[in-house]
């Protein structure tokens, strides 16, 4: 494993490759759900290239882009079975003309887009460079950041990249909790009623068994749940996986999705029905 | 040579051709100017692709789309010599779904995209969508349209695509008028009045030769030239070339943009001091 700092070595590297390139971006702080990722792209892929990168221009101004917890060390020692870790600096990647931005439309305004309105463009601008640097033939993410993976699927899509993504499942511990970097930022008590996003997810799930189908009727008896838990509710959507829109009645395989403050820690969470 | 219709079929070819791919973006009804940057593609690569697609997403509701000159037939004699001639379908580039736009910023705003607002975000997106589709080595543009040619350098740049931009020079009739396929909308006394271009940029060449280096000196003797010969101003500037800034006096290697309506017609010319 070979970790890689130039944009400019990457792209030499990644162009010059012989066989299929997987690639699973990361801000880093990496857990078992981001090593699942690592393992599908070994399974489909000749070279795996994860990056390490803390994007500021996907957190808004107020939000908690210095205390995102980085551990580079133990990052390593987790990614020791790739090809190459891509670490690249900030000003190599918005160096100061940067200029540059990827919109896509409509899907970056909803949910998670109303309280983190720039949040897309961040996402969708890095993800953009990020596959042209190591000329991905692969992009792995998880489907626990379910609109992010719809608005990138979209985007490679739209701009016509060879990529191809691939989406895959949720990684919770034991408890139901979701994995996730921001889990960090929970106290004990914090982390206890964090597990209130899951059983409203259930809830759902259950609800949609029993006939219980209106979707208003589930997200209020879900934004119950979690308000009795002491979360603060961002958001609640029932919606169509293929097209994010807002659906009356729950259905097979649509998707629930939850935005949810436990004190000052935003968490997301996601099912499919 | 080989003329495909499909992105699938184009992206396909193009991911599996073995040596330095030459691209030259055109919207068809080829002139000189372009065939320049065909030669210019033969000698620096393997293979040479150029797209006839007239962009619907560079032309504001109100501009020429449905009346912009096209002659697919007389483009494709002209193109005999090269590998591929790109011919996408408007629905295939832009499905019903399409939700992704490309905005370079500042200088996007300036100039053109005073009177074209939505103009380059409509030519960077397709052009970053071409560039995936034709796996380009090198992006061959003309610099008549100077800000454009900014502009994409400047989205190539920063997306990190591994296609170089190179400009080439503008190709003119002997009369001095630069080849443009709108030149085809001008009666024959529009044609003389637009030669008031030209003679408007190699007055400034001339004043700075003779020292009248102010630039707002220049502008308003320029602007009368052309008023003169009946065209109306769209605007004049002086730049710095490499970060198109506006300057107050003329200096080696600037650059003098103008467009100009000739009735209905709006022509932009430019030259390096």
């Amino acid at each position: 494993m070979q970790i890689i700092k130039s944009v400019t070595e990457m792209q030499n590297i990644s162009q010059k490759l012989n066989g299929k390139i997987g690639f699973v971006p990361t801000m880093g702080f990496l857990h078992e759900g981001h090593l699942s990722l690592v393992k599908e792209a070994h399974k489909k892929c000749d070279f795996v290239i994860v990056s390490i990168f803390v994007n500021p221009s996907q957190f808004l101004p107020n939000e908690d882009l210095d205390s995102y917890p980085r551990n580079f060390e133990q990052d390593v020692k987790l990614l020791s079975d790739i090809d190459f870790i891509f670490f690249p600096q900030n000003e190599d990647i918005y160096p100061n003309d940067y200029k540059t931005w990827i919109t896509v439309e409509k899907i970056s305004a909803e949910f998670c887009g109303k309280s983190r309105p720039t949040h897309f463009k961040g996402v969708a601008t890095i993800v953009c460079k990020l596959l042209n640097i190591v000329n991905a033939d692969f992009l792995f993410l998880g489907e626990k950041d379910f609109q992010q993976l719809v608005v990138l699927k979209q985007m490679t899509k739209d701009l016509n990249f060879k990529t191809e993504v691939i989406g895959c499942p949720i990684v919770r511990e034991k408890s139901g909790l979701a994995l996730s970097s921001r889990n960090k930022y929970l106290s004990e008590i914090e982390r206890k009623n964090a597990l209130s996003l899951f059983e409203a997810l259930q809830l759902a799930k259950i609800n949609f068994k029993n006939g219980i189908v209106d979707s208003q009727k589930n997200i209020s008896q879900m934004q119950r749940l979690i308000e009795e838990k002491g979360g603060v509710v961002d958001y609640i959507e029932i919606i169509d996986s293929q097209n994010l829109e807002k659906i009356s009645k729950l259905k097979e395989r649509c998707r629930v999705l939850i935005a949810v403050f436990i004190d000052k820690t935003r968490l997301i969470d996601n099912i499919e029905i």
